[in-house]
């Protein structure tokens, strides 16, 4: 989808001084310990179509393993339709990208305890929670290609394990001693619902705008990985600074995360790969690359958006002519340019910590999210 | 339904000394302010018929009113369907029990700032989110006579205004500075969620004993009653003793709250003021009345549980027919009288404060709980 690694570099020269100090105690990690000053060479670019997601979650393989065993310990409930309807969402996976994120970050911020282990779970049930609780609201049979949990358990079920997990996740922060923590993941939670709700309330609205398309993806996708990352920094004891910066660089890759998602959901290549596609079109969801097509289409484009996403009348052959007209107006293209210029940000928010195997990995995965292909 | 108030008092003489003091500061207060020592006539007991919880509420009014104001105030969203349905849902109504108790909890405790506010408003919170997400559940259509959320608002918008009246009461009990509040509450959301999915798994199942039932309501409605109550002893910075003598209070209050709901959901002088009855009858809840008549039933009596409760399959007279059986069982009086020895001990668990008016009233919400007609 793109070769240009070395153009999202966000370094402005080949020399940084890093103003946070060197705080990756990573037992990987050799070179930095003691200085404040690091070298990057723009020139050794990683290459970019490698799964830095992978290498990232291995740097914090050890503390993975523990934050699976506590969300296993954490899920459990004398009363067994909760363990089995969470370990079903659990096990049926992804790639636990926002506790990873919280690792990260607090190693990257130096923490060297392990009160990240129980908020990286709380991270994580949260978005099950609300992947519990969307699918219910999507009315959605698969979900990674699976049956999604409220098909197998109903969505009565689904409502309540969610609830479950959600007040877990709230005792795990309890555990960790830190109201920091409590209201930064207190407020994401609201922030998410609130993008739920105005996504719900965008459903089928052929006037929904760039600006609150922006909104709604911050809102119930990015504020979460906006507060995976401050996390890190809050259980390290780090200053605001550092805060602010891992807060910027998680909420500019959760909304690079989503765009790209919603690139994803038309994409002919991952229909080839027999990934499903076409679940936003099915919802009616005006994501960006509709409301770019939309934006420059003439008015025979308008009425075929207006009946099947604005009245829901979808028929065979639709979403293929959907996919025709994104692609006619380069819709996809431009949103994951979009995805790009959003992404350099997150990037450049890492600029003044030390270079470390955490840092160089955290700036990659944000290549490796725009780059993805699932 | 009784008239045997002298015998719910809790007092084993006329006379008791406080154990924990006088703290009830409220202004309408007098009397015992300065004393360990309170006075107490059992034969001056109030007339049990009158409405116990007006009186409470009008004792702890002025912060009731703070508690609406809180609660209008951040039930606001940029997002309008939000304050629109959570207005929908709080403006139909109820009593406002469970913030009732925490304020009057914290004032018995001689709470004089107004941290107890904000918990209240967290309290009624997290009361409506599970309303919410009970009757997408139960896939009501009806709330206290009025078309439910889920009704007017689609399931959809209901689970997420849910989650987002949920994260706003965390966020209420971080701006509390409490870590205390926050664990009691957090633990008392997944005491709810559990006793919800429980309740789920027992629908419909004839086998379902009086052990799991208790064990149902303690966690779905009476644990929140607890935690409403203990926080208000929590922010009066008490010592534990009393943040656990108006814990049973609540705890007891609450299984006593939910055991005549469960009766007067069968009551044929509820069905003649117009109010509807029969709702656990069609979803098919084994409710305490109904695990007494099913008990004591013959061959004939099981079949007509088992075929309208265990397979749902209900026709017209059924309703007519279920409450004759109850009847012949003396179900719901056992129940009440169940309900009056549970109420026993919520009363003998405010035993050791000083006596006061907060306190009194306390006790005879006991008694109107257990005569009250809606």
């Amino acid at each position: 989808m793109r070769a240009d690694g070395a153009r999202c570099s966000p370094f402005a020269g080949p020399v940084r001084r890093s103003r946070f100090g060197s705080n990756d105690r990573t037992p990987a990690d050799n070179g930095d310990q003691g200085s404040v000053t690091a070298v990057v060479d723009p020139s050794k670019v990683r290459p970019p179509a490698d799964n830095a997601l992978d290498r990232l979650t291995e740097l914090v393989a050890d503390d993975m393993r523990a934050v699976n065993r506590t969300i296993v310990e954490r899920m459990d409930s004398p009363v067994p339709l909760i363990p089995q309807l969470a370990g079903y969402i659990v096990a049926s996976g992804g790639k636990r990208l926002r506790p990873v994120l919280t690792l990260a970050a607090a190693r990257l911020c130096g923490h060297d305890g392990n009160r990240h282990i129980g908020l990286a779970t709380a991270v994580e049930f949260i978005h099950t929670a609300s992947l519990l609780h969307d699918d219910v609201v999507d009315e959605s049979d698969l979900r990674r290609g699976k049956a999604s949990a409220n098909e197998v358990f109903g969505n009565q079920a689904s409502v309540l394990v969610g609830d479950f997990l959600f007040s877990r996740a709230f005792q795990l922060m309890v555990e960790s001693g830190s109201l920091d923590v409590l209201r930064i993941l207190s407020t994401a939670s609201a922030v998410i619902s609130e993008g739920e709700v105005l996504q719900l309330a965008a459903v089928g609205d052929a006037a929904t705008t760039e600006d609150t398309y922006l909104t709604i993806i911050r809102s119930k996708t990015a504020a979460l990985f906006e507060a995976a990352c401050r996390v890190g920094a809050v259980v390290a004891d780090r200053p605001a600074t550092e805060e602010e910066a891992l807060g910027t660089y998680g909420l500019n890759l959760g909304i690079v995360f989503q765009l790209i998602d919603d690139v994803l959901d038309y994409s002919a290549a991952r229909a080839k790969l027999g990934k499903s596609i076409g679940d936003d079109f099915r919802e009616s969801k005006f994501t960006l690359p509709v409301i770019l097509a939309h934006a420059d289409g003439d008015a025979e484009e308008r009425a075929f958006w207006a009946r099947t996403l604005g009245e829901g009348e979808q028929h065979d052959g639709d979403l293929e002519q959907a996919i025709a007209l994104l692609a006619r107006h380069d819709a996809l293209v431009r949103t994951v340019d979009r995805a790009r210029a959003v992404g350099r940000q997150a990037q450049d928010a890492l600029a003044d910590f030390a270079d470390s195997p955490i840092r160089r990995t955290l700036i990659d995965t944000v290549d490796f999210c725009i780059e993805r292909e699932f």
